[in-house]
């Protein structure tokens, strides 16, 4: 692994340092198990009581922590971000070496940049286009005619269906399925008549998708995630939905099909989101809230219930179907006391 | 692609033609977006703006558009089953071509017609029966005496554990696992032991099972899924559940053990249904919606929480936990002003 | 199938024979479809009503219900334990002969023992250890530097990201991923920046972990669960979260990042649970319920909204955003009154 010295990280993080220039780090290391020649970060106020006896050779924080800090730091606004940018630079995403297992199953008419890595037992499409500096781990398969852009990254076991383009540098992890068929269904008479799905799924670049993802091709036009946008676990995006950019979705999310999610919006882990709704940029929805309308003005959203004891929770909860008949029985004795 | 006329879709699709019977169409698009030699399809008010301008060749619309068609006409009352029906014809679905890809690997005793098509790095177990017509996409798992019948269609990566039974015309999507172990667990003072799965899985005909869905075997008796079944990605079946014909159930729903769902039931995204309870016929469930009691009668039913701005839940859900209070309080000053 | 005395049964799961010691049983079936030589149990009480009319050999009951057994009985306090017991015995999991299938990539520097059976397709990495006796289905990925202890078992279509370390007897079913990233992001003004996710997955000894469950490797510390901890089906477990021993996870739960989850929980199906929260031991959790905040004291405790007519819904759901207007009314005719 890389070595650096904190005047190195302090230039590459946008830090400002207070320490030693030439003081050498080859790691990251949270802050309680830090040791000499390894960088931690300090964030939130729960981490905090570890400070002052850190044995780390330096920490990244925010100016006001400073000061507790027993050895060197590197001070900034936004130490999450600079622990990125460090974790990134100390530890880099091992690169297979370029060159296609011989297991691999390639199809015909594809264009394949030989900087490319495709790992074993993974079945390539026809007409498939792969960009440079790409790479596919074991057991993908990518169906005919997708398109990966520069510097993609596949882990093992991805799935791409037919057509699906990805753009550059995104980051695709294992058992995310990407194209598969909406859930179009017509009614004859009470027998469903599967809608052909023939849209196609289109990322942006430095897209995420999450572990056992599925992503929905559109009915007819395509399935849109803008560049940017991060999907957690077990995120599914339905047919024909669109999601701006640099919008992150939390592990579990449901978009059902043809909303249209806003740029830079931030949803919590397991909310479902309604079809054929539109959510303005900037919107912040709290965790396993269900979206049932549009919404329109930037700002937080929230429908959760409090979790409390069965017994308070038995007591209460009966009375939510009276709620209608308690509210006229108010306005009854308010009438009557007027 | 196939090319029809209009007079050939009229017939199949079982729509009155109001225009030109020769005309040709040779694929379909959307209202906005398609051309000359194109069919779209007018089913929603959302899109009725669009068909005056539209450059389609022909569009599929109620009687009550038709007046407002610039060109010519496919009108009947269901225009998605008449959509469903066009686009399969001019879209069907590329079958691959029979044979056994060599990189598969097939297990002994096996039953497979040669008419099947098996991709690459499949591994097909013992004793499996694979009737005429069946496509098996790569890197599909076919465990030891599973039995799939005429024309089903497994895309790549799909598990399909031991003694799983597929009836015809079944559509498995991507990263589904079919005939998992239920989660059954008996209590060891504190320690859980395993219960053996030894049911199977059986789907009937028709079945579509999404991307990415988990089908558990039953603990004992088998979990059944009837003709024409319909679920969405990522939906969970626990063991010895049973599904009864043309039910669909949308994405993220969860259906715990033993439970028994009706006939044509619409079950919408990420509902979680209890465990050995009954689901009546033609019982619809809105989204998100926890179904903690058995169903007796058809209709819809609901228990899901509006989406308010943060600062209206915080102020109102408090109040949740007074529910039971507030409804004693009234009550009191109803007595006392009586 | 090996076959039993009702004797070795007693013996085998602590029960009381009531009947012939000699009575041979080949396998299990439930009550209503048992037959000769077969072995059923009765547990609930819906069950109750198949007991006389049985064709069993034997049932496996409580005391209580020995009095109307029309076969022999082998009674305990547990029918479920002793007949998961009984169950393994008649119907041991297959195992695999060892060796290496002749497709299987095999990486550099591994230590797999030779009892180790491992199948077609499957992609192991470098330095990976792998204990005897273990079992490794189809088409799994196992990368770089993972560590498997004794008589675990992979079945088909499993990817272990680098690092990961299972314990004994570990048992991961079909699309499972573990060891993905954690879904860490830094704000960079507005565009995400990813934070490197290096820690691992620990499991203890007798994990079972469901059919598609992702469990995500630590930011920097390690993700861990104890022995004897038990996840459903689609599980989703965040980076540096741990579990305490024998914890039951049913299908759909999502656990948020940090959070520690205690021992003897048991947390029902499609709850979320937020993240950096505690739970203390031995608290259970009902379906679909959000944990919002940390609980200190074992229990029981509930969210969920029952469900109800859709009628009956629309009239009193738009109630809960007035909840504290009617209070504060409510408050106020009280004070009027007294």
């Amino acid at each position: 692994m890389p070595t650096f010295t904190l005047a190195e990280l302090a230039n590459l993080t946008n830090c400002q340092l207070d320490g030693e220039y030439d003081c050498a780090v080859h790691s990251v290391a949270s802050l309680p198990s830090a040791q000499t020649g390894q960088l931690a970060f300090l964030n939130t106020k729960d981490f905090r009581q570890y400070l002052p006896d850190t044995k780390a050779s330096a920490v990244i924080l925010k100016p006001g922590d400073a000061k507790n800090c027993p050895c060197n730091a590197l001070i900034t606004s936004n130490p999450s971000l600079a622990y990125a940018k460090a974790a990134e630079a100390l530890h880099p995403l091992p690169k297979k070496s370029p060159g296609i297992h011989p297991s691999a199953v390639i199809g015909s008419d594809t264009n394949i940049d030989p900087s490319v890595a495709i790992g074993p037992h993974c079945t390539i499409g026809d007409k498939v286009v792969i960009e440079a500096g790409v790479n596919i781990g074991p057991n993908c398969i990518i169906e005919d005619h997708c398109h990966i852009q520069q510097d993609s990254r596949l882990l093992a076991n991805v799935t791409l269906l037919n057509q699906t383009r990805l753009g550059q540098r995104c980051l695709i992890h294992s058992g995310a399925v990407i194209g598969s068929d909406g859930f179009g269904l017509a009614d004859d008479d009470g027998k469903w008549v599967k809608i052909p799905q023939l849209g196609r799924v289109v990322l942006g670049n430095d897209v995420e998708v999450g572990a056992g993802a599925a992503i929905d091709r559109g009915a007819l036009d395509d399935t849109i995630l803008a560049d940017g946008v991060k999907l957690d676990n077990q995120v599914h995006i339905a047919h024909n939905v669109r999601i701006g950019e640099h919008t992150a979705i939390a592990a579990g999310v449901g978009i059902a099909g043809s909303s249209i999610i806003g740029a830079h919006c931030m949803v919590a882990g397991m909310c479902g989101i309604n079809g054929h709704i539109e959510l303005a940029d900037h919107v912040h929805i709290s965790g396993m809230t269900a979206v049932t309308r549009s919404i329109q003005q930037a700002g937080r959203y929230t429908g959760t219930i409090p979790i409390m004891s069965h017994r308070t929770w038995r007591k209460n909860f009966i009375r939510l179907k009276q709620l209608d008949d308690i509210t006229r029985r108010l306005e009854k004795l308010e009438n009557s006391s007027s």
